[in-house]
């Protein structure tokens, strides 16, 4: 199959039929992708960018769940930018999907590619999630991108969107709960607002692993934190775990 | 019964044998002030105060759940001042509460009472929740004053609080979701930084009422995010609810 390059395989996405590709040498996206994809909201007529889109799995859900018309998704290693690509070709999204390979933290290439920089309605990101200089690093290149804050922290990642959304327009930003200071001083410091604020927690006696946050540019102070998203109800998973994966 | 002026009456806190002085016309304790005091932790030796202390209910479930020697409660209003220091004296407490009427705002105030203001192991707060300017002001001044942000902010209970606590000392704080984002930026400005969020759910598919948070001063970056606490499981209260109030 002339899609897949040695190494990588497909994943079946099970919405709207679409696949990705994966190469399971590199960072492969996961449970928490699939959340933020569900978590934002688009309408017709909307556009969208999604910051370190890697493989592009945020973008090829989005196109399958939300309503936006247009959804690019930016990222900084060539090698995702085109697995990415390719993933998007796969899927026949080339109308409604645009990868672009550039480096969020520079406004000159943001404003040199979208040109009229506060235009869009919303943005989301999945961003890596350890401090730089924490953890392991013995791992690769590409890996500590994907997973350390050395090409986008989340002032990076606010500082991004604050550049590109319009007035009102959403953020949305997956990240994990010890992180959530740093999130709501980074998000202020760049105007945006929190509003709503969901953990998700693998059953309902434990710790969440996860926060899903959308920010309003220029929003009034009012948070809205939801009731508790539990992956696990009683011996399986929950409902909600299975509406979002597309299984019910 | 010498205790009570007319028109109060008494409460059974349900701890030690405990009772508390209430006035129906004026703001009475609630389920907030009982969360908070089981939340805070204090060990033999510790001396914490609570600020705004009301009728008195946290330093006085505090003297029966905690280990601190000394629980200083402080109030700005006369009538409540008055009303807490009968009620430790009903309780027989003058050893280990002791209620002082004073302006959390001002620093000479707490200087002149407290002198070395830095030596706190704790302080709690159950603040009033309503912005100033929102909500009903048919009620009268006390009522006001009890509710809204008049005579403390969570601005000014942080300010507070990181000028009684020495550091690594723990701020034990009470409040409304929605106002989450102005008390993480509140206590981080003052230094005091956001380490345990706990939020209060009626039930585990409700939206939480409130959330119990506790800083250090001086604290590094790491908010460890707890389980819910479900008010109410199945067809009644839940366990966790029944031990903090004392009935199991």
């Amino acid at each position: 199959m002339s899609f897949l390059k040695d190494g990588e395989r497909l994943e079946d996405l099970q919405r709207g039929g679409f696949k990705l590709i994966q190469d399971p040498r590199l960072f492969c996206f996961g449970l928490d992708a699939v959340l933020l994809s569900s978590f934002a909201k688009g309408k017709k007529g909307e556009k969208c960018v999604d910051l370190g889109t890697g493989s592009g799995v945020i973008p090829i859900l989005m196109a399958a769940k939300t309503n936006f018309d247009q959804i690019y998704g930016i990222e900084i290693q060539p090698v995702f930018a085109d697995m990415a690509q390719r993933s998007v070709k796969l899927n026949s999204l080339e109308d409604k999907v645009f990868i672009l390979r550039l480096d969020l933290r520079d406004p000159a290439q943001l404003k040199e590619i979208f040109q009229k920089q506060d235009s869009f309605d919303a943005v989301t990101a999945n961003p890596p999630y350890i401090k730089q200089g924490a953890g392991a690093h013995s791992e690769s290149e590409s890996l500590r991108i994907s997973r350390h804050e050395i090409c986008c922290s989340i002032e990076d990642a606010a500082t991004a969107a604050a550049r590109l959304l319009r007035p009102q327009g959403r953020f949305y930003l997956v990240h994990r709960p010890q992180r959530l200071p740093d999130a709501f001083q980074a998000l202020r410091e760049k105007g945006l607002e929190p509003k709503v604020l969901r953990f998700v927690h693998a059953s309902v006696d434990k710790a969440p692993t996860l926060f899903l946050l959308e920010s309003i540019r220029n929003g009034k102070p009012h948070l809205c934190v939801e009731p508790p998203l539990l992956l696990r109800e009683g011996d399986g998973e929950s409902p909600e775990l299975r509406r979002i994966y597309g299984n019910e």
